[in-house]
């Protein structure tokens, strides 16, 4: 792997990606042969916003490496939350640890620690920007369960404006060949307009639909997503319209004998609990094939971590990102560091906000 | 051991337990013969409600034999407590870990999580329920303090009537030979009928007093637990009677010199700090007898263990428990599964309560 | 090391500490010789008052040496907060683990917890008391970065009332050779006269001073630590004076080419950010030298730890030790043990507090 850090999975290219995939596979079929690789060696969870689920994929991955683990989930009750800076917490534990997995609830963190950090850095989830090991995640399960990553119809269902897993998941396999998209949301909740860009920079045919059970005879792959009730315009909304993205038994029979299900968990009730027992729903499984990507990933970053030993300085810029969410706002000396897109627009390097001079 | 998972001391037989006794010694006399035995497999302590004393225990248990663990015990930073089900949560557990160990304020929770794991699940304690791993840590310090498990006079003092490790205790050292038992509390908070003819059926003599004083004499164990303040009717029958229930120095003075003193831990003041050092008192070395116990525990549940990769179905009942304690109340998927105990009652196979149709 | 418990630094001989020391270095110079050391052994971080930094230290040193972790940062949570005594929690968590680190906000409980402790305690500090491994890691980074403890400048700054690392610092250098003081602070936030009376006993030379751009020309080391901006008579006193405490880039122009700053964070603004450029800034690579100095501890404590197998009773005194703030208040069955300090002077053995009878 050529980057250091994985902040994004775009940072990555098809071959690295697939190198991470079959070893995950590797891992999968020989664990014996990988249960010692990582001995004695480290992994900070920085868990700044809880998360039970993604902090034991990744505690359960090192130490199927025979690594260790330090780290927290609950920064109200620690010094780090107390006037701390980031920078400071991260150069710590930069001295600390091997590996650095982060979760923020403010878009940018990731980026912002890597800039400061000794050790490799892992976004473990920055707000509702980026999360990049549940899309490696979701393209291993693909991969082992379609046996391939081209020429799929893939559905996806539920919160597709807000749903950082979907964003990520259309923008990678839109690297792949021959995929198309099927896009099943309200339309106050469909993808956002960089989204469908990026699909159409690629040449990735996607279609829009208001109902589950319309677009589900035609997809390869279902991928399920949670909507929130208070995300509809109204109570009476929700009651009306929430059957339309329930996947349960009744639309299981209109999808094709080897469709796949996946759900990036936790759900609540858009996939009914039958649903369970059939042997297309692959959201259970998942869940093993992120512990083993995870392991993957870990490994290809300890090969060619190079460790440097002090802080550097940056350029900084005299715009202050306008994303109200962007890490920059409660993290003050941080350089303030943009790609620019042409005309008068720039891109925050940490929320990748737009900002308009 | 022939069962996969560990809910109740019940389900197992009088020779598996002493397989488990003995296991536990050899560890004891030789552990370094054990330090590596779980080396690569993980322990999940899922602590739905906080115990640290029972949660490090078990941890400690899993680490000395060379593994690790993952899980929580502050549910209520989780994404865990939010929403998800608890059949989500132990399948995807179960997929990470190799054994889970559940604790849960709901009667019944640990064989709920039963149905759905692939890794054993030990019952770390379910609400008033059940506690085995506890009356496995009483049966060790009794095997190796007193060399017999049988003919003994056993003394229960404090809170019988919700003891579940009084219980528990009672009904396991009723299928060894020639034990009776003395019970000592107030009439309110006398053991249950449904020990009395547990003790009744297997033909054990027991007897209820009101006074420690009165009963220590007789007894080769004296088993303390703590009474809460809030359990007596008033605050001035408290006051007046609490005396008789706390065991001090003058009343160590007439009880037989190999009598032997436990405790499950934590005491408020129902012993005074002087007996601890007396040499009859077992309460502190039972705890490290508990970590072997559950150290056998774990080899024994590990050894056998399949791992089912799916969900199954059950055949559900349409009857649901009576009992607002059990879990069935809080995870409507839960399938109602009852065992019939002739006329018109149904025993609920998840928290024992009985329902009558 | 004579000792089994590290309650104070002062009670190890300078030869320990520089036995401590050169371990330390051995250690980071070759840190695969060390990484199985500990294998199979336990320390338990017992943390009654969270701090993220000194627990995450104290984990890594004990991972690096192949061992593993049980324990609590969160009592509120947990049932050793409910009720049991300190005794009892120590009594069982003493026969789990090998080694026990210990915080806790009132003064004395590492001393308490050391009288009834099988395994040996580290104080991890004790309120405003002591907090021997900070000056530890204190005296490993002065070795490293000056190639001497003896002969030099010493700056300590900020608030030096208060300040438990800073009076424990002082202590500890003043057993070295030919060291002095520079202290700079407000009057109201200046040394302790004991403090003051330890310098003038080993023939240390010390100077009071109120302005930091003043001192430092003259500083081989510049100890930095924070004041709370409560600390200050009034709110308008402080905005008038932190800036006279705060190290800046300005102020580091007049330091000597060769001075090292050190801080035991987290830092607040007493230190800017672009100080952290500036190579002779060390309280970053302080963190990791006191990873090495904990790791070079736990090896010398586990090398010659007798475990005592039962609590000892003590002699207890019929007074009660004035400071509000010892833990003989909270825990009233432990032992009132005092030294005499001459006249009426009794000088509690927990805190360290002045009784006069």
């Amino acid at each position: 792997m050529k980057t250091k850090h994985v902040i994004d999975l775009e940072s990555l290219s098809v071959s690295e990606l697939m190198e991470i995939i079959e070893l995950a596979n590797e891992i999968r079929e020989r664990p014996q042969d990988y249960a010692e690789v990582c001995r004695g060696k480290i992994l900070a969870t920085l868990f700044y916003e809880p998360s039970t689920r993604t902090q034991m994929s990744f505690k359960t991955a090192m130490l199927r490496l025979g690594g260790s683990i330090i780290g927290f989930d609950n920064p109200q009750n620690s010094s780090v939350a107390k006037g701390e800076s980031l920078k400071d917490t991260i150069t710590v534990v930069g001295g600390y640890a091997d590996i650095i997995a982060i979760r923020h609830s403010l878009e940018g963190t990731a980026k912002a620690a890597s800039l400061y950090s000794a050790a490799p850095v892992i976004n473990a989830g920055d707000g509702g920007h980026l999360h990049p090991t549940q899309t490696l995640t979701d393209i291993v399960t693909l991969y082992n369960e379609k046996q391939t990553l081209d020429n799929m119809c893939i559905g996806l269902c539920g919160d597709l404006k807000n749903g950082r897993t979907v964003h990520s998941l259309i923008k990678t396999m839109s690297h792949f060949k021959g995929n198309s998209f099927v896009l099943i949301s309200t339309p106050e909740l469909s993808v956002p307009q960089y989204i469908k860009d990026i699909m159409n920079a690629s040449g990735c045919r996607y279609s829009e639909v208001r109902s589950l059970a319309e677009a589900i005879p035609m997809l390869d792959v279902l991928y399920m997503t949670r909507i929130q009730r208070e995300r509809f315009k109204s109570p009476e909304e929700y009651e009306q319209q929430k059957g339309v993205f329930v996947l349960d038994t009744e639309k299981m029979k209109l999808a094709k004998r080897d469709m796949k299900i996946l759900h990036p968990l936790p759900r609540v009730d858009e996939i009914t609990e039958e649903v369970d027992y059939d042997d297309r729903a692959k959201y259970f499984i998942q869940t093993v094939y992120g512990m083993y990507a995870r392991m993957a990933l870990i490994i290809k970053m300890l090969e060619n971590a190079d460790r440097k030993p002090m802080p550097r300085r940056f350029d900084t810029h005299n715009v202050r990102c306008s994303n109200p969410n962007c890490i920059t706002h409660t993290e003050p000396y941080l350089p303030k560091i943009f790609r620019a897109l042409g005309g008068d627009m720039l891109l925050c390097k940490y929320c990748e906000g737009r900002n308009l001079i």
